[in-house]
């Protein structure tokens, strides 16, 4: 874990910090400060890090001490600063912010912001009767120590049988329980990915995929993906033969954040590719419940599968509830089981009452899920509609599942509209989150996972703060670079 | 990860495998076989590995091709291991077996076997109610995306709370809510330990925390405990001051296996010294909440905490029941801030309804615990008489709290033991469980957490192989190194 980060450092990760939010002129200090929280709330400067003495981040930025010391101050009144004489300035977060989805920190409580941080929604209604159900089906268990490293049979024949029903022969013994698809992927790494072996993801993916990659000191190349088009067959299998990695992370159905789904022929290649490579295939099927409007799904990828290359990971955080912290692996039955033998020093096991919530939301999946696609595809269009209508310039392709949205900026924005967006209620998860080294400047996810009357007001009130930034800010901007 | 297993190395693990079990005389390979299941079923050898050739086992324990060919055949008929064309054979387990804590596989439905691997009760009768007025709450949270990796807010006060209550002022901001005890562990380890780094533990100590360092890769250390006397101050002080460890991880109340309770003039120099030494001090206290018969509890340690020196974690499991997963860290409000934004990589956060049953549970603590001290100490002293009337060779020290007691045998006999107890409907966990590489053999770790009739009547079900095993066993025994 990082527990300082250098002046030089600060000083990038600041960029063009005097030139925002740059809607009303504030003094350096106070601009220095806000920039600062800005990158605090989105997660890029990690809490808990030294920050650098006054005098050396002045160098770095080519300022005066004194607007230094008046940042820093202005920090520690606001809590996001605290300091030991002697022993230099940490970065903290005032009480009563939490953390919420993608890293992002939210306040609790705050009615008035408009969470667009995170892709998911509200729970179903079928919620509350499973969990009294539940409760009542307890006492089976109650009898014995309640650990289960692998999960309850019940659930690992339900998740079987779904995998099963698409298309895909599994028996429970191919499944682990886990607490939701981020335990999964950190599992399967923990097991996979020594420090400094080779991984592939794609560019923009899921912030905690990264995440959860860079714990493990992974060595990241990237196979970016077009924003229109997706994947591009021959780069990516030429990645993947070039760079021979340990492992690829892939997110093929309604790809996070494009919405891409990939196609059958390119499933069966990638297959084909990653045993000629010897790479595990770690395949992210969190949005696979969630086709909309009559989209058609590919195969699942572990289809094409003849030689144990493919990992299949998944959960109900999506389709169902992101409260509900059950996910799930698919893989060989040895490689489950040395999963689970792991998984005793990690946390011994998932909650057995959580697990029967999930054995009854599953025996209702048609009907739940069949709802959560009609809402999802209902707040898409009402999203894209005020897309069109109040931010026209911004460019995207119409997601045919999933619940995010992948737009191109008219500029490359990103980051300075997020801060600009906090302030008028509207949280939002800038491009840089979504790759490596403060790239897709020009991008931003904008899921539909709320109700409709939230994202239009939400598209309203970034509209009023877009054009604001654009007067102040636009002639400063240099342009990063940008993978697409 | 270990993926697969030198000859050496089986050859060390399997020891004097040829005279083991013992009590009926068998051919070679089915004694090889036998004493391969065995290490797989209390998890010395580990699933998913790849076992040596047959050539290559066979010149490390000095036998004929033959009878590694037959007893691997033998082993493939059980599917204990799995064999493919040109790639070797790997170690699994036979459907239906699944992990049980501590690293131990247990049969599902075996409801012959007396499980003395696990330190854990059954559910207090509490739970079903809190299950059910969890489940009737929860639509407070439904509008939420659900995700809280710092915990509910309202069950971090109830934690903070009780540590109040015992005498070390702590608010909510100092808790982070994780999914068991052992989730709290792994990850402070995962923020303070890199590769490497030196950690001093106990021997013995609680095998699935030896199997979290092992994870971290980090350089382990030990203070032996005196069976009988428990931690040496001197001995102990001396370790931290000579090897200056990252990390320090002890369980002062009702050790696990041993049952010490460390005094408080040890505890607060113990503080003293961690914080001379730069030494992290994680304080396990999953059974704080069980002294038994009177016993009075010393401050906690972090009552002597001046410096932000110690990290303690505590959970559910030993005083209400193992398949709640709830645990937490107590710490600095920065590291619980810090742990948190980790967590988001890990596992994003622990389930809403569960985190609901806790805060219940905890509201009912005084009549749950109570009930548990009173159930436990029956059960203890069912343990103590039966122990003191069938084998009344083994040496204990009668523990004043918590669950478990750990025996000194008449010889270096736990690993045959156990095997041969399995034989008969008893799971034990041998010494070398709780120790590293192979030593603790006369050791064994006996809870007392299941009720009394299975007690006694596993102790006479040990006593019956005990004398059988000793009969044919016994002359052919080495006595490796021990420590205690």
């Amino acid at each position: 874990m990082t527990t300082s980060v250098r002046g030089g450092q600060l000083a990038r990760l600041l960029g063009q910090w005097h030139s925002l939010p740059g809607r009303h002129r504030s003094p350096d200090y106070a601009a220095l400060a806000g920039a600062v929280r800005g990158l605090l709330s989105d997660g890029r400067l990690p809490l808990g890090v030294r920050v650098p003495a006054e005098r050396e981040l002045a160098e770095s930025l080519g300022i005066s001490r004194t607007t230094v010391t008046a940042a820093y101050r202005s920090l520690r009144e606001s809590n996001h600063l605290t300091s030991r004489r002697g022993a230099g300035s940490w970065t903290t977060l005032p009480n009563g912010h939490r953390v919420a989805t993608s890293g992002l920190w939210t306040p609790i409580d705050d009615l008035d912001m408009i969470d667009l941080g995170v892709a998911a929604s509200a729970a179903p209604a079928e919620l509350v009767p499973a969990a009294r159900a539940a409760a009542e089906d307890l006492p089976r268990f109650l009898g014995s120590a309640g650990y289960n490293p692998t999960g309850l049979g019940e659930l690992r024949d339900a998740v079987a049988a779904a995998y099963t029903a698409r298309g895909v022969r599994t028996s429970p013994e191919q499944i682990l329980i886990t607490n939701g698809t981020q335990q999964a992927l950190d599992l399967v790494l923990r097991l996979s990915v020594p420090a400094g072996a080779p991984v592939l993801v794609e560019t923009p993916t899921y912030p905690n995929a990264l995440a959860a990659l860079a714990a493990r000191r992974a060595r990241i190349s990237t196979h970016g993906l077009d924003s229109a088009t997706g994947w591009d067959a021959e780069l990516l299998l030429g990645a993947l033969r070039q760079t021979r990695p340990r492992l690829a992370y892939l997110i093929p159905e309604f790809q996070n954040p494009t919405g891409h789904l990939m196609s059958a022929e390119l499933r069966e290649r990638l297959v084909a590719a990653a045993h000629a490579t010897g790479t595990e295939l770690v395949v992210d099927e969190s949005f696979v419940d969630l086709p909309l409007g009559g989209t058609v799904l590919p195969p699942p990828v572990a289809v094409f599968d003849r030689h144990s290359r493919v990992v299949s990971i998944g959960g109900m955080s999506k389709a169902y509830w992101g409260g509900i912290r059950i996910g799930w692996v698919r893989a060989s039955a040895p490689l489950v089981q040395r999963l689970a033998a792991l998984r005793v020093g990690v946390d011994m096991g998932s909650p057995v009452l959580e697990q029967l919530v999930a054995v009854r939301l599953l025996r209702d999946a048609t009907a739940i899920v069949t709802a959560r696609r009609t809402q999802l595809a209902e707040r898409r269009d009402a999203l894209v509609t005020a897309l069109r209508e109040h931010l026209p310039e911004w460019q995207f392709t119409l997601p045919t599942g999933g619940a995010t949205i992948w737009a191109e900026l008219d500029g490359p924005i990103s980051s300075a509209l997020a801060r600009a967006a906090e302030e008028v209620g509207v949280r939002l998860a800038p491009g840089p989150r979504f790759g490596l080294d403060g790239t897709l400047e020009r991008f931003i996810r904008l899921p539909y996972a709320l109700p409709a009357e939230d994202l239009i007001e939400a598209v309203k009130r970034i509209a009023s703060v877009r054009y604001d930034l654009d007067r102040a800010a636009r002639p400063e901007w240099r342009t990063p670079a940008v993978i697409a």
